[in-house]
């Protein structure tokens, strides 16, 4: 069973002097704004600084003056922007940014990045820029240009195996898994103390996490299954330090890695990566707005072949 | 400027019993055959084993018992196959195959390998498998699924070089390339002796050659932009050992090699291929009308960082 973990995202930074705080705004407003995506709110989590929804398609954080969505599977993320530029005056946004991984099956998406932006650029003027070559993992990053400038120290962590083990994958997949057995697998009240904690697990496959304190954020997405298992874990603090638990863990042969923000990018990746890994796509972009984004792409040698997918395919169906 | 280098390909084998041989049909039915699926012919050479077709997107190659047709852009090879199908009996035919490879752009393409399966399915019954993961370079492939047996002496060779040095792409798309320039550039006369040469330089960018001796043939596409490049060797002789030169005029960062029956597959690729390329993926499969598959991929680790690609898009152009 296929499903498309890669993520999309997109952060809403508004004036809180021209509107009331976005974590007073009521969840039948975001159950709206998720719906337009064709997500829904599962579960909810709030503390002084944050309020975290965990979604069927991934998640969404409000903080008083900025939101961050992500969602996955085929969903259309840009649509939730359209419904919040549609209720709310456009000139309390002081800055709209939208990201949106390749795909594993770019085809079976309702829309591709360019169009993600020309329906943007109905509203709000912005850049565009691709991290990583075509053919091989990358970021798309649209955001809005404006007089906005990031504070420097608003960073944020975004980490992505790819291919985990076998047994990692059959761990994941297990018919009897739970929340409490991913979590103690993950170390998350080590990796992660002092985090409140909301998660689900999906079925057949699939896990969800948020975490927050005060205004701390991290979440995870476990697509699990083997022909495409995609393993996210995004936070607004330092990830890199985890990099040898989560690739003990998984085992995964390839890793990407998004930051914003974080200045001394090469330095802990070369103290936190394990050696086998090569690097196959390291890209460095300062915007307009002040951001230092890098991404970049690990691979490990191949030690023995496998055999060919042998495709079951329905007619006229898109599938791998 | 870009232009999907990725190539598709079909082979149909004939039983000569039943028809007289390819090789005696007109070039008019070539010429409605490549129309199907958007190509014309630009020009062409024959021996007394085969005939060799440069087209506009590729190639076609024909022989007495057998055809391989190899279309690149946003060609729809499967309709050339049907055209076939269309104007000879079903019961000449041996074997029919298609392969496609992973495009830069899949959005780009009017269908997708499950669609062009379900087409040739309408035809024949056959199985479809996917060499490499789908999230990196892959292959799909499909056959009939009948009693042919292939021979084994029968062997094909397939290179495709990715991201070519800045200085290769320079040279490649020089306004004032000639073809003479080209085929100096590969040293074709020395590593290619005793063949016939037709090639073509495409404007603004890109070229083709085909090449041919008794039944060998070899064919060279070249699509140079630096945002998507692509260069392809095939031939049904040898190539693994063409790997030392190719890397150093081209100086990709990735490397596809696609093998049909090559037996020592790892041994020439450890002789040949230089140390700094880590395989990436490493496939192998037997297929039921005995022929044996490889398909691997190596990438070098990335000495340095690149800037963010800036992307221009037009309102609604689906774009890179």
């Amino acid at each position: 069973m296929f499903f498309e973990g890669s993520e999309k995202k997109a952060q809403i930074i508004i004036n809180t002097e021209k509107l009331s705080l976005l974590t007073d705004i009521e969840n039948n407003f975001w159950e709206a704004l998720v719906k337009t995506c064709g997500a829904k709110i599962l579960s909810s989590m709030t503390n002084n600084s944050c309020k975290a929804l965990l979604l069927s398609e991934s998640s969404l954080f409000i903080w008083h003056h900025k939101l961050l969505l992500i969602t996955c599977g085929t969903s259309q993320l840009v649509k939730a922007i359209e419904f919040f530029i549609d209720n709310y005056p456009i000139n309390i946004i002081k800055q709209i940014s939208y990201q949106r991984k390749n795909e594993y099956f770019s085809q079976a998406q309702p829309s591709c990045f360019s169009q993600d932006v020309q329906t943007l650029r109905q509203y709000i003027s912005g850049k565009a820029y691709r991290f990583g070559d075509l053919d091989s993992h990358h970021n798309y990053l649209f955001h809005q240009d404006n007089h906005f400038q990031a504070n420097i120290c608003d960073k944020s962590y975004e980490i992505v195996a790819y291919h985990i083990s076998e047994s990692a994958s059959n761990l994941l997949t297990d018919s009897s898994l739970t929340a409490f057995k991913i979590r103690s697998l993950f170390d998350i009240d080590k990796l992660f103390p002092h985090f409140e904690i909301d998660d689900h697990v999906f079925h057949p496959f699939g896990y969800s996490l948020n975490g927050i304190h005060n205004d701390k954020f991290f979440t995870i997405h476990i697509t699990p299954q083997a022909e495409s298992s995609y393993i996210s874990v995004s936070a607004n603090f330092d990830l890199i330090n985890l990099l040898p638990q989560l690739i003990t863990m998984l085992a995964p042969t390839t890793i990407d890695i998004l930051t914003c923000n974080e200045l001394n990018f090469e330095d802990k990746i070369k103290e936190n990566l394990p050696k086998q890994f090569i690097c196959t796509s390291l890209v460095k972009e300062t915007l307009s707005i002040g951001e230092e984004i890098v991404f970049s792409s690990y691979s490990q040698n191949t030690q023995h072949s496998c055999d060919a997918i042998n495709l079951k395919m329905n007619n006229g169906v898109k599938t791998l």
